[in-house]
């Protein structure tokens, strides 16, 4: 057998650094291929010279195109046999990427616990990506539950990593030059800044989107997500095609500019969940809660964090008495954002 | 409330300018999912080679790039609470815009008409879109019918805007250096000069197109025009999403390619009427018809006036005994092409 | 009529070099397009980085990219009118294309036979890619078979070229430079070269892609392919659109990667035969067979001729006994890629 069957959870060792294949170069393509698949607008990934007004050479690549192209890498390697993908930490960006960067992708395994079932494990791992100056760009922690094939092998140690259950604001990676003192409100599209908001607060965004499968394919071939799931019609009794969670990250990140259309840029992914499949036909809507606000030491930029929620409902109502997830809760993502202080 | 409500119409004032958000940066990535969202061949804009014997430096954006990037910065600040787009007029392509270059928009208030039903009005906007360098690349009027929110706002003093009925010939700006002495017949696909055609005459475009609701959607978010009429299948009782109508003029101009190759650049928009709604699943078809043929001061180019209309039936009936326009009919526009004299 | 309605077999001459209009410049746009209409993966299609190790300068546009462009330009001189798409040969690649190159594209008439009813003939075209500097980028030659409209025009006398089974080793151009000595097996995705590989070998592919409308319209537009039956709902009885035969080597050449992540380039296309129609809704599947595998005089490249066949089913069954293909086979493409030796 000469093509990929994806490694089970007995293929996991404990420190073992995997190198993903397919480096990636992007270009305005990519670029331009992301604002046709979401509503993007904030001004800072559209306009070169907004992006020079605030320090920066030129615009970068949205945040969530370095996410997902990272990510996407990592698929072959981490998820073609995961049953369920549970969560996200640490996640830092450490460095823009503009257009004529080539991503790289490496994996290095720093958990594994195999469930009580003896069928299944959970894999953790965290994920670089690289630019082709061999800086890095991007590093979260995924877990993943990932089925085991032959259930005889032998459970491996557990070892369950340390995680921060939000990146702290000292940690964050301001990049350089990011200076927010000549920012263009009027430009942006929005007046508020940091102050303007309150912890606590809650903004719903008001747009929705109905999604189409020929959108999503689009989106996640695009990132060189290659899961069967997503694409093939005859792979679920069903016969739907399963929406890949970071296409939902990316439409409600792109829908909360409606209220948030200063938060620029991603800082972190402190955490983050894929509550309920999402499948086309369904009409995506997004609000956010001010989790915490900080101040950076780039000049005019504070941080704030955010609680980023996709639903395919209309309410704002998170979880139910029971303390799961509402059923058309899609997303909760919580992440920083850069913003004018 | 962060989120952007739209200005009603009691909220315009004679005079004022407003600067639309979130400028953008084109790329050779805009311009390749024109190619891909319309059969666009006109070969000027299709190769750099071309458009070296056509004079410019390299080949620009597609005309109505321009245009969709331009309009659809207005939308959250004058057409998000319109009940209509009414007409276009004085259209006019100032410059051509290339890959790289970055484009901005505003729109001043030249026209106010409040309903006598004391709950709408007509607002009358002059939009122009900038680049880089502050020079303007297209100006055009646009007059839409927006609710109010308060129904007790006063009216305001009626303006209504002396506006040409087309623009004249003397008027049209022709790209620096255009010239069409050496143009390659054989390259553009077809043998037509301006002397070829006569006024009054019909050209039948032949080809049809059924539209899907994916395509419209990434041709409307790809200029950032975020209605949601356009995106939300829960917004209209119908269930139906209503297609961006800028999605028509480009599907109806690239199918007049067939039969009007030649007819280059578009140096201006008379006036336009979005007869009737669009939706998935009809089939566009266009005809054009020449309204009027004038000489230009630059060397081998000629302006030819055109009325281009988008179908969703067979026929080039545009009215019915009426007057009205036939039931089929999405497009009635009015423009100035270049094309070889 | 001043549009186009395609030649018909009379209009074609033994020895008329026919130029196709349209010049297309190609940037990151296309590619990026290409990547998100199809799961392409091959690592010197994707990084810059990756293809300089090969020693190319940059990252070359996908030969498919190539093909389809180059086949788009064709479409409304050579098969408006065909009834039937029935053969290639000797397709050759010359020269590797680049992010912001021309291409045109002219046929040269090679052949042509009149049927025996007097209705239709079969015409056999050497289309010739070329690029800016008038290199030529791709050679190959078709026959399609062709309505007459005039049935009272004489029969042409017959001439069936001598044309190749299949390119001969020796005659594969190699980009100059090619060198896949210092190849990075992990970086590419699997370990495989050529020596791994046994003549008549067969490699399943494993994933499958639902096929919707908007995607396969979408990729044709790119390619400037105009034949009506991909478009128009109202064409044909059954009310559904013909997917472009090349959507399908696209898929099926992008599915391949799992199996085939190091046949990077297509060096030839000896055959090929869209075995049935395709059309959305349909589950796409790929399997390949090794047919040949020779040296090549690059540094540690070697060619390996490979059959690729596209199926609407799951099985790998080409034939049935009669002779014809399996209902399910859509192509059966005969060609050669290079591989590390």
């Amino acid at each position: 057998m000469k093509t990929n069957s994806g490694r089970f959870f007995e293929d996991y060792r404990i420190g073992e650094v995997i190198p993903h294949a397919v480096p990636r170069t992007l270009s305005g393509g990519e670029r331009a291929l992301y604002h046709a698949l979401y509503p993007a607008r904030g001004a800072l990934f559209s306009s070169d010279d907004f992006a020079r007004t605030c320090g920066l050479p030129q615009s970068p690549m949205d945040d969530l195109i370095v996410f997902h192209t990272v990510f996407g890498k990592t698929v072959p390697d981490i998820s073609l046999n995961a049953v369920a993908n549970l969560g996200y930490a640490e996640g830092r960006f450490l460095e823009p990427v503009y257009a004529g960067d080539t991503l790289a992708s490496r994996s290095e395994v720093i958990g594994l616990k195999q469930n009580s079932n003896g069928k299944s494990g959970v894999v953790y791992v965290r994920t670089t990506g690289t630019n082709q100056h061999g800086v890095d760009v991007l590093q979260y922690v995924r877990w993943v539950m990932v089925r085991k094939k032959d259930l005889q092998a032998p459970a491996p140690d557990t070892v369950i990593p340390d995680l921060a259950g939000a990146v702290a604001p000292d940690d964050l990676v301001i990049p350089a030059g990011l200076n927010f003192e000549r920012y263009d409100f009027a430009l942006a599209g929005e007046r508020y800044r940091a102050a303007d908001y309150a912890i606590g607060e809650i903004i719903e965004h008001v747009d929705g989107i109905t999604i189409e499968d020929a959108e999503h394919m689009l989106a996640t071939r695009l990132w060189q997500n290659t899961a069967k799931v997503h694409f093939d019609a005859t792979f679920r009794p069903d016969g739907r095609r399963l929406i890949y969670g970071g296409h939902i990250i990316s439409l409600a990140r792109a829908l909360s500019f409606n209220g948030l259309a200063n938060a620029q840029m991603i800082a972190a992914i402190n955490a983050g969940a894929h509550a309920n499949p999402c499948f086309s036909g369904m009409t995506v809507r997004a609000w956010s809660e001010v989790l915490d606000i900080a101040e950076t030491t780039a000049p005019g930029v504070a941080a704030m964090r955010l609680r980023l929620v996709a639903t395919s409902g209309a309410g704002t109502k998170l979880r139910g008495d029971d303390g799961k997830y509402s059923a058309d809760v899609l997303l909760d993502l919580d992440y920083w954002a850069l913003i004018p202080a």
